[in-house]
């Protein structure tokens, strides 16, 4: 090795000692007649000194040092005087002495200094990404990532779980996102697919007797970007065969125990809590609720068809139509009219809201408000104990269908919380979402469409639904939710070709199609399939949330940018036509405007 | 759980308890009033049994099992009597008495039964390769590559080496193999490749600074196949700051042997043998020698330049001619003029050698043969010395240039091994070759190419002849052999842009194609890259190697054929025509012929 130590390993017992460290040159501060160069590596930083009555040549070597230079230095550790302890730095009690110096490599002026608090913009993060890559956070992040795919694979292999891995290279299917296709050169006018998921070969694995499945894998969806989606991202994959729902979730919750007394040192109580689809979807308006605040949804749909305030009551005598709100404690005097009226327009643009119908509580109790004249008291009474207003309080109603209610009640409710700073941000709040309707109707498909995906076992009870009435079905499915995020989720199988029979046709698809896409899925399951079920999480989301990072691309080494690029080395680009003409494929560009 | 054990847990001491188990009936024998059935999972086998005067229900339906239905049993666990004991299975000290039987999924008939000693046509495998993972063998093999990653993340952990994963979608650059492209849809007309190594990320983590890097990464080459290629496969991929050859050498040597040690409970001394590509060529004709058994090469171009022979003569005196042999151990006898002549056949088609020399002992040491009237007593005399020939052995020889001589001696010397049976199938030999050639020279594209690729450092006393001679100049660059495969390899890596430019410009590359195409690195190799280092294994080999398998193609859980198909999926396949739409290609297919 090129050193003795790492720039975080010096104490003050090492005092004496004789070292060589290389690193980075952090910064070079000039204190008349003594030069100090902090030198920083992976592991830490280390003062080291120079003085101008040791070696002259050292000493106008040192003076040409710039951040970022690449340097070799040999010296003495000195304990540093009491006064001069820098607790601040796990080496803060030693510093270097320098007895030599080499300059291993120069650095160029930088486009941006790592250590420099303020961050450059995105773009030139990500053009650079090797010097962002050097700043303490993103190596604190990328180590945190790699200590918690360390303790998955750890706690799995001590259960039996065999990681293997399944091909990238694979086959299109039409259900589901966008595929990524790759030309095959050998068979030309054919395609492979990158895969969404290993769904299908972890059931085979189960099919073939493998019992005990995980994989940290790398999924592909070339769909349009949202802020928090890559389109090559990384989920921990399991499959079990031989158990039920009850069983992954013990075995679940027994990993996120352990990331969480490995990777953060603290403790997590178990169970975590549980709830339905049905009751998440009433208490919070979403199924990956957050649980870190109340303000949960109340109905008042009954009191609303009682009323002869319109808004309220058309959508209550509505078949489906629902009045529910919200309470927002205390926070009346902190909203104008304006900012309601913000708040209102702002439903209307994310989920085409009509309207928002607002009360608040004065110093009594009693609801007031623009529409209160539409109300008796007594109406009124009834509406402020159905959502336990107190003096202060701001309450904020939503009409309509169920699923625009749960919108917006959702969206209002996150927002206001992170508005009015409800959430702490140490918090690590679980819970598991289960008993998801196993279809949802697409208007612009006009069909049943699987809501996990169509290999999912319906509950045995509702199995008698599944031709009359499919969105009575429930699925034996499960996600986990922190801090009212998804961060993966999954079901029970199907593990008899009949019923994956009778969900294929369900979902529009003939035998024919069925036996084309899935053939081979349909004869390993008549072959001997074991109930079996999984489940994936979201690798790049669960460890930004682990680190408290704001976006998932800071939890990536090399990430897309929200148009799929890499900015660095300049993917996707420009190919050698006799690459393409290999592959037997032409790109047909639309015309370029002028 | 659907059981409470797996079929490889009891033993005598269970004897007693009730106990479920699940699995798959790998038999059912009716032995006139007793039924047994074995039972299967992936831990074992466990022997049930039904006796017919217990639940006449039960027993009729136990009459109907088939081979691999997959059942779920309750019952009693019963020692077995002394003479009954089945020392061969782990549970073969007891047997079930079923009390309960269920059957979870029946299975149709087979297109072959794991269970059965002879194994279907690889065709049938591959198209049904979730029966054929049931064969115990190939979960052996599949537990044994979980065992050996599971051992390698482990020690790099220890080592505090960092995981990063790395973009599968890259750039396309023309240096190395050819690449497998994806279309991207956003940018229409670019596209991405598919990565042959992490090489360039690993080193752009290095600069980074995140100091040591792992990964067993996935890596692509579209190129045709050879039996033991696959179009994807696995590396384990390392690279390391502030660090020499030793200390990579010092690291991987440990791995191995930790790896020997844990995975196969062997012990392996340390250091592995090391020899330079100099050697390796000379004594061996090969950059992966097989040093199990001798039989090495021996010059004797300095007696060809003496005789009157002319098959050696003309040879000798070209320069860089080369007259080479081995001695084949006491096989004169079993070798008849007939079977020299079809191994000179084999030469010539293999390698294109004009002919082999030949020689036998006799019992008292001397040469005889068709060619021993050319050449003088004492001639024959001196190569006899040289090859230390003993009575009944046969010496084989090849005329021509180096490398020529190289290829088929390395061919004789490793045909003859195996067919002689000298090798000891379960010796595991390890060696360390170096100091390889930093270029060869491409007939075919008339200039110098990398041997190992375009960023490896040259041995610094050697890097005074990069321009004048580059034929002569050393690579920092290391290969681990494995009984005569290469397992891996990997170069100390250039950190400054300068050498980096005369590495490209030496390859042929101008400043602007270099900047093109690896601009990012040069950028990168100008803002502070510490010296670096690393090595990639390649997994899927190892695993065979470690395995005793004998093609990689088992060593994989779904790998693709010859033809770079999968096929049980049926992959690559058609897409819809609205997906190539959407990526702006088109397929232009040759017509087809009649």
């Amino acid at each position: 090795m090129l050193r003795t130590t790492t720039c975080g390993a010096l104490r003050g017992t090492d005092a004496g000692k004789t070292v060589t460290l290389c690193g980075w040159v952090d910064s070079a501060r000039d204190h008349s007649g003594v030069f100090f160069v902090n030198l920083r590596d992976r592991y830490g930083i280390t003062q080291t000194v120079f003085y101008s009555d040791g070696s002259a040549e050292l000493f106008s070597q040192v003076k040409t040092l710039r951040n970022e230079d690449v340097i070799r230095i040999t010296g003495t550790v000195l304990a540093r005087p009491e006064g001069l302890i820098n607790p601040k730095m796990p080496t803060g009690e030693i510093e270097v002495k320098a007895e030599s110096l080499e300059i291993l490599n120069r650095s160029e002026v930088l486009p941006f200094l790592p250590s420099a608090p303020e961050l450059p913009s995105d773009e030139i993060r990500l053009k650079n990404r090797f010097l962002d890559l050097r700043r303490p956070e993103m190596q604190r992040v990328l180590r945190l990532r790699h200590k918690m795919t360390k303790v998955m694979r750890d706690y799995f292999d001590e259960l039996d779980f065999l990681e293997v891995e399944t091909p990238i290279l694979g086959k299109s299917t039409p259900e589901g996102a966008r595929d990524y296709l790759v030309p095959s050169r050998i068979a030309q006018g054919s395609f492979y697919a990158l895969p969404q998921s290993p769904q299908l070969y972890k059931q085979l694995l189960m099919i073939a007797g493998y019992d005990r499945y995980m994989q940290i894998a790398r999924c592909f969806r070339d769909e349009d970007l949202r802020a928090d989606r890559q389109p090559e991202f990384t989920q921990l994959d399991i499959e079990m065969s031989f158990i039920e729902m009850e069983d992954i979730l013990e075995i679940m919750s027994g990993l996120v125990q352990r990331l969480m007394k490995d990777v953060l040192g603290r403790d997590l109580p178990l169970p975590i809590p549980r709830m339905s689809w049905d009751e998440a979807m009433e208490r919070f308006g979403h199924d990956a609720p957050d649980l870190r605040f109340g303000m949960e949804l109340k109905d008042v749909t009954d009191i609303a068809k009682e009323v002869d305030f319109r808004v309220f009551r058309a959508v209550a005598d509505t078949a489906g139509g629902r009045v529910r709100g919200i309470n927002v404690k205390n926070a009346a005097d902190r909203f104008s009219r304006k900012d309601i009226d913000s708040l209102t327009a702002w439903t209307a643009e994310q989920f085409g809201a009509k309207g928002i119908v607002w009360f608040k509580a004065d110093a009594e109790g009693n609801l007031t408000g623009s529409s209160a004249k539409n109300f008796t008291a007594e109406q009124l009474q009834k509406i402020a104990q159905r959502l336990q207003a107190g003096p202060n309080d701001l309450l904020l109603f939503s009409c309509g269908d169920f699923l625009l209610t749960c919108r917006v009640l959702n969206g209002l409710r996150r927002k206001l919380a992170a508005q009015l700073k409800l959430i702490d941000p140490k918090e690590m709040n679980f819970c598991w979402v289960v008993n998801f309707p196993m279809f949802e109707f697409s208007e612009e498909e006009n069909r049943w469409v699987a809501m996990h995906h169509p290999f999912t076992c319906p509950k045995t009870e509702d199995l008698q639904f599944l031709e009359s009435d499919p969105g009575r079905v429930r699925a034996q499915a499960y996600d986990l939710v922190l801090n009212g995020f998804e961060v993966g989720g999954g079901t029970i199988r199907i593990h008899d070709s009949a019923t994956q029979n009778r969900i294929f046709s369900l979902l529009g698809m003939t035998r024919e199609q069925a036996r084309e896409q899935f053939g081979f899925l349909l004869d390993a399951l008549a072959f001997g399939a074991p109930p079996h079920g999984g489940l994936a999480f979201g690798l790049d989301r669960l460890v930004m949330l682990f680190a408290g990072a704001d976006n998932i691309r800071d939890c990536i080494a090399f990430p897309k940018t929200a148009k799929a690029a890499d900015l660095m080395t300049g993917a996707p680009g420009q190919v050698d036509p006799r690459q393409l003409e290999e592959l037997a494929i032409k790109t047909v560009l639309p015309p370029k405007e002028d």
